[in-house]
């Protein structure tokens, strides 16, 4: 067995950094060797975000996207280590200059680091390729607590398009969302939404191929909370080894786009 | 064990009526010893309305709502047999009807007498008499083939009730439908509604209850279009020996609502 | 709105009672005004179990056998307060200890305080009652994390238990168990059991009535382990204006076993 | 739009052959142009088997063995058409003689014709390469109606097979069948079967990935026994245009062994 993945957490004092160290205690293929956040906040375990650069060989950060960009900048400079980056939020000026650092230095980014999720996508986005609209409807059902906010969650709606890319349409003019009342009949190649709120709900997450006489489902379910730091650290792990460039949990997973375009 | 009911199928020739029959065949508890349909259709296997009556212990009856009511003042001016009633979409004048011949004969109506079903909005409104608003919020889930022209069902519409009826309120006031967008948080006591539309699903129902830390669900699968015909017989076999009055599906499976008043 | 009913905790400081510590926090209908464990224990926020007694309405005990008889037995001496004890493992003799302090005080006792599942005991056991067994097969479903080390669960025995109960039947007689290979046609009137074992996952419990045209799924979900705290809080509420008698969580339900029987 | 291709239908007196000429009946891509079953049965609708292969561009068979084999080594002789042969129990000489005649003909053979099944094997296959197994438990689970004799069915052991083949191991080494009693912890690496008899279930497979936070379920549910005829149809409309060779359903889906070995 080779020997653990060096890594230093970014924002260790935030709700993410905190989750990742937990969920690192305990595992053989990677180990924590620095904890930084925003600079002045060094002192007890926390280093310095250069001192950390110095000694990691991956830093998961989930932080905010100036914060990340920056790191991936300094990152750059001394030509390592990789990043797994989590924050949410880029503007498309500070997502060129990600790509421009991942020139340099390997660089996954991801709005959802459940491996799970991942796998779903890019098993959803299969298995939309392979059946034809005519005969298979395409629906996602999701289920969350009674405090979300929004409907359909944003991963209900990444899960969505993966299906609408292995169709290879677009999914705002076939989503099918709300239903209520006197519909119609279903509309061939809709991609329709449903929205269950209760609760404390995790997140359940389901996409429904309904032909005529079968229906195929692949869903997620989400038992706790560290299911994005333990998605994260399995990205660190895997971009060690690799070259320069800008990755996302589909490429961790091992699914190429181009399989099914 | 007892002799086989003696039942008579009232619009014999109908889909639901040779549904009726397909489904008596090699039941100990039940049989057919007549058919009829329209004045001046007899002939073959097929008897006078008049005849049927004079020989059945019980009539089960998927036709219209005169034809229906016609037959239960036939029925009562004999003094019998008991009806199963299935026919849908009775005028306010035509229950009153109904209802008076129920003062001689008994009889069975419903919307639905699929006994699944049936259990399940019994089963529903205990659930939710007991597991108060505040803890639990409620979601009534549907899926149905790609042809079905409404959402919700009228099946998932009659679990809301049932759940508003346990909880003593008025589902119009509380329904959440069609849920899309920015929403804001769940409001307490609300009863959700979700609903998939695809391929040939027969019919899913679920309505959940969905606590901080647990979930229940309460759900009804229909393998194939048999189940309505099961469930009248299984109210003929139960409405041949009770004595006068109105009756619904709910009656025959032994739930009473006072329990839950 | 009432005041709220004083909470004492015994076994403060073990996993369950810090649980129930918890699970009380921002609540209206309940509030710790104690806290106790064993003898010696008191000081910091703990303080003896006879103070404890001396101004809670009802206790909380999740602890072991003999402290709780003992704690029943004090309680029974002052003529109160009321217990909810989740201790599990008694002897008979205990029992009968048991038994006779509830001559005095208000007693609910029970190895599962999930509202959930107690509720979903109950609407089993009536489900079993109304459904006959030459048309529904019973079956019951569990999947629990990859460290549980016995099967079926408990919680699935208690379920299948209620099935059994609702039928008139011994559990023992018609339990099938561990289905593989060559089995032959199902056997009328068992009770299946089949079991998952994976990865994390907290706990999930159904009860399918498999007819030949519909099914009926009635199923619980764990989400956090606080579920047993939150259910034991709601059995202190309830039992604190209680007479005195030996209940269990389907009495805290509203369930009369008259009901089925 | 392309023609329909024609199809002959082989055993066409027989419940399989009936099906796919129902699930023909207004279809766009594939038409019926001649039926036959055993020698002598020609006459009404029925032609002879060389009159079929005369005019056919694609032949559904299923049969028996011994027919489905002549049947091969007919077309063989005479260059086509291609073969969708669903008929099972072949002798190890009868495969030779099958992969013989694919020398010459395209062929596609299965056990299992449901497309949802094949695909759901397919992307077990991949999910079960890309998650591994000290992360992620493999649970199979699967519920048929009570008249089925074996556990588990042929389609979950399938589905076994697929999770073994994707993780390079042997399923009889690490299926775990039958879990009853006192089990001890979850074996890593384990591939777990549980099972459901009740009713008049069609047939409901799952395949679950369970990790620590989450788990991954990838399921399929039968509607119908029309799911089989379809499947065959979708087949004998992609061999069509094919070259020699055996083919299975998993090609016909486009998925290639290669991907995950």
């Amino acid at each position: 067995m080779s020997l653990p993945v060096k890594i230093a957490i970014a924002g260790a004092e935030g709700r993410m950094g905190k989750a990742v160290a937990l969920a690192l205690e305990g595992r053989a293929d990677a180990a924590v060797v620095a904890r930084f956040d925003r600079p002045g906040a060094e002192g007890g375990y926390l280093v310095s975000r250069d001192q950390a650069l110095e000694i990691a060989e991956a830093v998961i950060d989930f932080t905010l996207p100036e914060a990340s960009v920056q790191l991936a900048e300094a990152a750059a400079r001394r030509g390592g280590p990789a990043l797994v980056i989590g924050s949410t939020g880029f503007s498309d000026e500070q997502l060129v200059r990600l790509e421009e650092a991942s020139k340099t230095i390997a660089i996954v980014r991801s709005g959802n680091y459940s491996l799970g999720v991942n796998m779903l996508m890019g098993l959803v986005r299969q298995a939309a390729a392979a059946l034809p609209a005519e005969d298979w409807d395409i629906e996602v059902f999701e289920a969350h607590h009674k405090r979300k906010i929004d409907a359909p969650s944003g991963t209900a709606l990444m899960l969505g398009e993966a299906a609408a890319e292995g169709r290879g349409v677009d999914l705002a003019k076939v989503a099918d969302r709300g239903r209520d009342g006197v519909t119609g009949p279903r509309v061939e190649g809709a991609i329709g939404f449903s929205v269950v709120r209760g609760g404390g709900i995790i997140g359940e997450h389901s996409v429904i191929f309904a032909g005529e006489s079968e229906t195929l489902t692949l869903a997620h379910s989400a038992i706790d909370r560290g299911l994005f730091a333990r998605g994260a650290i399995a990205a660190a792990v895997w971009v060690k080894a690799k070259p320069p460039g800008l990755y996302d949990m589909q490429d961790v997973l091992g699914f190429s786009r181009s399989d099914v375009s």
